[in-house]
């Protein structure tokens, strides 16, 4: 176990920050960070938007469902996937490229690119003794987010990243046994996959108990089920097509 | 700078491996790593395969393009993104989520939170002196990949990852300017990302020139605007739907 192990392994979600600022080398090495992840087909298909004028850090912390600690934080930033940096540089040459950028696999790219360099930022600013967490709640309403932000077409802003110094202690909920989330040679019969999420419904059940003093007794089966029996965000389709992207 | 900063920013992809294998014990510490990474709302949406069968890696080596160091290396993951786990929880309780997870919302959480675990495995693999490169190519015939791989339905292979002990030491890109990547409060004007672009340009230019003593003369506005001129995988649209995501 080295430190790189130990930082990644002790991750818990940080949700109250102290009052104090990121110093802006810090900031710089954090982007940095995110620039040095892998990138499909050297495309680098992420930018980043750092959150920094209190009102707009206000206004999104309301979009995102009122959650503080959006405005109440050292850091804010937005990762975004960004076609909008290759359509200009197709421009340069007088080529057209949107083909290219409204399909499936660019999506998938541009998704996997921004989450990518996300993760960098988030284990690096742990690494200097700074909390993070993901705002998938910037989704909640995501044009009002969007404008906000200036986001032109094909500029699409994934999730947010509240980060600052922890000035909170949060428990770490058990994560799925390792057999569930980790086969062998081909995904697993569901007879097996049903008998460890019986296990892990146990377990996650017993540590929500002791938490809340008895009073929440179910585990993540129950909880996951509940949470995802009326869809999401059911607009996102809609709105993603309109920033031209997902589209074919 | 500390270790793990130095170790972000140290990565170069790495696509020739010493025939060494990995130990279990380093495995199973890669896999807690990934576990260990933010996931929305406690979804955990990501699945790892573990391809072990030298014929199937051989298999997967030929579907992803003939990339050799995806059949040789010290081992090789497949990080999918995974619904049929909150599927079968669903209906242990009788109850049906399919109107959630084919989401385009589903989609794009499930495809971040596969992402945050694998670059977790990244960065964690190369703190204990291996290397990594990520393999798009499996979505170059996703189809066999998942059929290969034994994937039912609401799991997608997203991409895979090889590990192992370097064997070569491959320069480094330079990436884009970070005022290009990193915008403060709004996106910025287009007008400022062509003045980075035509910079970048000219920077990347003088890379490939040393490298190839002056064969390549082109930069990355030009690589990128050709390489992108025809849409890739165009069938993935169709796929994705077919295995019940990014439908609604």
């Amino acid at each position: 176990m080295n430190e790189v192990i130990e930082t990644i392994l002790a991750h818990k979600s940080i949700r109250k920050f102290k009052d104090k600022s990121i110093s802006e080398e810090m900031i710089t090495t954090l982007v940095e960070c995110a620039q040095a992840a892998s990138t499909s087909s050297y495309q680098q298909v992420c930018t980043i938007i750092g959150v920094e004028d209190q009102e707009k850090k206000q206004k999104l912390a309301e979009l995102a469902g009122n959650q503080s600690y959006v405005a109440d934080n050292g850091y804010f930033f937005v990762f975004c996937i960004d076609y909008n940096r290759h359509k200009v540089a197709a421009e340069m040459l007088d080529k057209n490229i949107n083909d290219t950028i409204q399909s499936t696999e660019a999506f998938m790219v541009g998704t996997v690119d921004a989450s990518l360099a996300a993760q960098n930022v988030a284990v690096a600013a742990e690494s200097l003794g700074l909390g993070i967490v993901y705002i998938g709640g910037i989704r909640n309403n995501l044009k009002e987010v969007s404008e906000l932000l200036d986001c032109p077409e094909h500029v699409l802003p994934l999730f947010g990243m509240a980060i600052g110094y922890p000035d909170a202690e949060p428990g770490k909920k058990p994560r799925l046994p390792i057999q569930s989330v980790f086969h062998k040679n081909g995904y697993k019969k569901n007879e097996e996959t049903k008998k460890l999420l019986n296990q892990y419904e146990k377990e996650t059940a017993e540590y929500y108990k002791k938490r809340t003093g008895g009073k929440r007794t179910e585990g993540w089966v129950t909880q996951i089920t509940t949470s995802m029996s009326s869809p999401k965000r059911a607009y996102m389709k809609e709105f993603v097509r309109e920033k031209g992207l997902n589209k074919t």
